[in-house]
């Protein structure tokens, strides 16, 4: 795999543009803070640890436009981070990592320096992700058994993270150690990160996996074909509440009535100790468009009405374990996750 | 609403195909019985009870056929019969319908007065049907309380039978008795049949509704949206075991977490006593293509592998009521459901 979901190159933000998968893989060359605005709301950059990344650079870009006119550079700078945190709600990398990159410019007084300093923590907040995804996968694919069957959402890769990803990157990790394993992905409606994402990063890998519809989800398990779910998440409240992407839930419901693990895995820049349980999470909807049209094609009747939740949150009672980088946290999620993000520097 | 799904005239069967809805609603003029067969395969004609109609309808097509050589007349309309009933596995209507057209004409020695009443059987199943649906939707629409917000699946409206349909002729018959009602179509993946048909007809009704992705469910019914799921059956077994389109079995886990109220309609021609339960349902698993392909356009990457199950069954201790054109079912259904075929002409 020779690809990266993003990197910094002379001077501009490179991604690989996401909509434009599995068909076309183009990396996009961004220079104005504004286009990667463009590019988090379009989904072209899209999962909570890339989101991160991708955030961080934006208000790089944003700084060393507004250099330009060094009166107003620092009002223009923290507008800039309001716009980019504002650009998707529900996953708290995007503005923890803006918020990161600013807070790392605060009280340097030349705008030029400071400009230089949200660069360099946006290019540590990238290198961070990548040993934490690192981590994250050595701890969980110690977990995994030979031969499991694991059931998987969304795309939680190396396209969802600056490194080899949170759930995809632990069943890499299981692969490379030479577990064998079968992946059911579900094709993730509307957006079908499943099908365009989470299969092109699994053919790559050589995973054996089969697609499904998200629907088919219950009769695997009733059929006694899953021995694991595991999805990444967008926001971990305090107490282990998490938001995912939707269907998420249905999922952990599932898993429960079958006596299947339901393991989330989350990064500590994922938890989010502001928040203190899920009611307290904005779950994002998002334009009718997205279902009501599939891949450009308008399915449903010209008129339909749509709800298009992006997201949902499934209660800490229905998780069995958080994947961290620093290890694994079972129930009860608070204190335990209180003690690793106060004794993590993140 | 002026359509409608088949109907017999001038010698042919007249069908609405639906995999051209709801871009381009188009009547089919079949002449050929094995064109009704490809008719089937590809779910140009859907929904238990239109393909029971239809494959009785294809049954006097090949019987006019078959006239030609008197004397391989039985052996070819037994074949033809087989043929048919094989066309889709898991809707029991379909060789339902077939035998019992087929045994219409059995004991009749003049071939041609055979094929004549093969045909006016299939009229017979065909109007049966709209009494039927009329019958179930009024039963039905009697429990709906004012105001109710629905949950469905799939198409079960008047596409789905020859009559106004089974599930959706309940909303419908609600709607058209002054009861408000928000309905939630789950879009249906693969074939979106909740996004091209149900939307169809809901707009066509004026019934207000929003299209969701399968995915939502959960999240709609953790929201305290839903009311009541109310989906149609592909076979009923004798012990209530419900086999329906993929996906029912997870909104049924879903409605019991959340006590929402899980109701199937099922004409009595869909239930099954000779199947004891859904463990002996065949479920029907159909090609790859329908999960990597959307609308015709494919979405996943060449050489995904898919699997695509069809149908799933949901067990009947997760089913809270049956609704056929006779009453309400409660469980335990087994002994209710005996006595309902019994006692009544199907």
């Amino acid at each position: 795999m020779r690809w990266r979901s993003l990197f910094w190159e002379a001077g501009a933000l490179h991604l690989l543009d996401q909509t434009q998968l599995p068909a076309s893989p183009t990396v996009l060359r961004l220079r104005e803070w504004t286009e990667v605005v463009e590019a988090i709301h379009s989904l072209r950059v899209r999962g909570a640890p890339a989101l991160g990344a991708a955030g961080a650079y934006a208000l790089a870009l944003a700084a060393r436009r507004f250099l330009q006119d060094p009166a107003t550079f620092w009002v223009n700078l923290r507008q800039a981070a309001a716009v980019i945190r504002a650009a998707r709600p529900t996953a708290v990398n995007l503005s923890w990592a803006t918020d990161r990159a600013l807070q790392a410019a605060v009280g340097v007084q030349d705008p030029e320096e400071a400009s230089q300093r949200v660069l360099e923590e946006a290019h540590r907040i990238a290198e961070e992700d990548e040993r934490t995804c690192r981590l994250l996968a050595e701890v969980g694919a110690r977990e995994l058994r030979d031969g499991e069957r694991v059931l998987t959402l969304c795309n939680t890769g190396a396209l969802a993270t600056v490194g080899i990803g949170t759930a995809l990157g632990i069943l890499r990790a299981a692969w490379e150690a030479g577990k064998r394993l079968h992946v059911y992905a579900c094709e993730t409606r509307p957006l079908l990160q499943g099908a365009r994402l989470t299969a092109w990063e699994l053919s790559q890998l050589g995973i054996p996996f089969h697609l499904v519809v998200d629907a088919a989800a219950g009769w695997l398990m009733a059929q006694g074909l899953v021995d694991r779910v595991l999805v990444g998440a967008d926001r971990v409240a305090a107490n282990g509440d998490v938001a995912n992407k939707i269907g998420t839930y249905t999922l952990a419901v599932l898993a429960r009535r079958h006596e299947v693990p339901f393991w989330v895995a989350c990064p500590l820049s994922t938890v989010d100790l502001q928040t203190p349980s899920g009611s307290a999470i904005r779950v994002e909807e998002r334009g009718p468009e997205e279902v009501t049209h599939v891949a450009g094609v308008r399915v449903a009747p010209e008129g339909t009405p749509a709800l298009n939740y992006a997201f949902d949150v499934t209660p800490a009672e229905l998780v069995d374990a958080l994947v961290t980088e620093a290890g694994v946290v079972r129930p009860p999620f608070g204190p335990a996750l209180r003690a690793l993000k106060e004794g993590t520097r993140v």
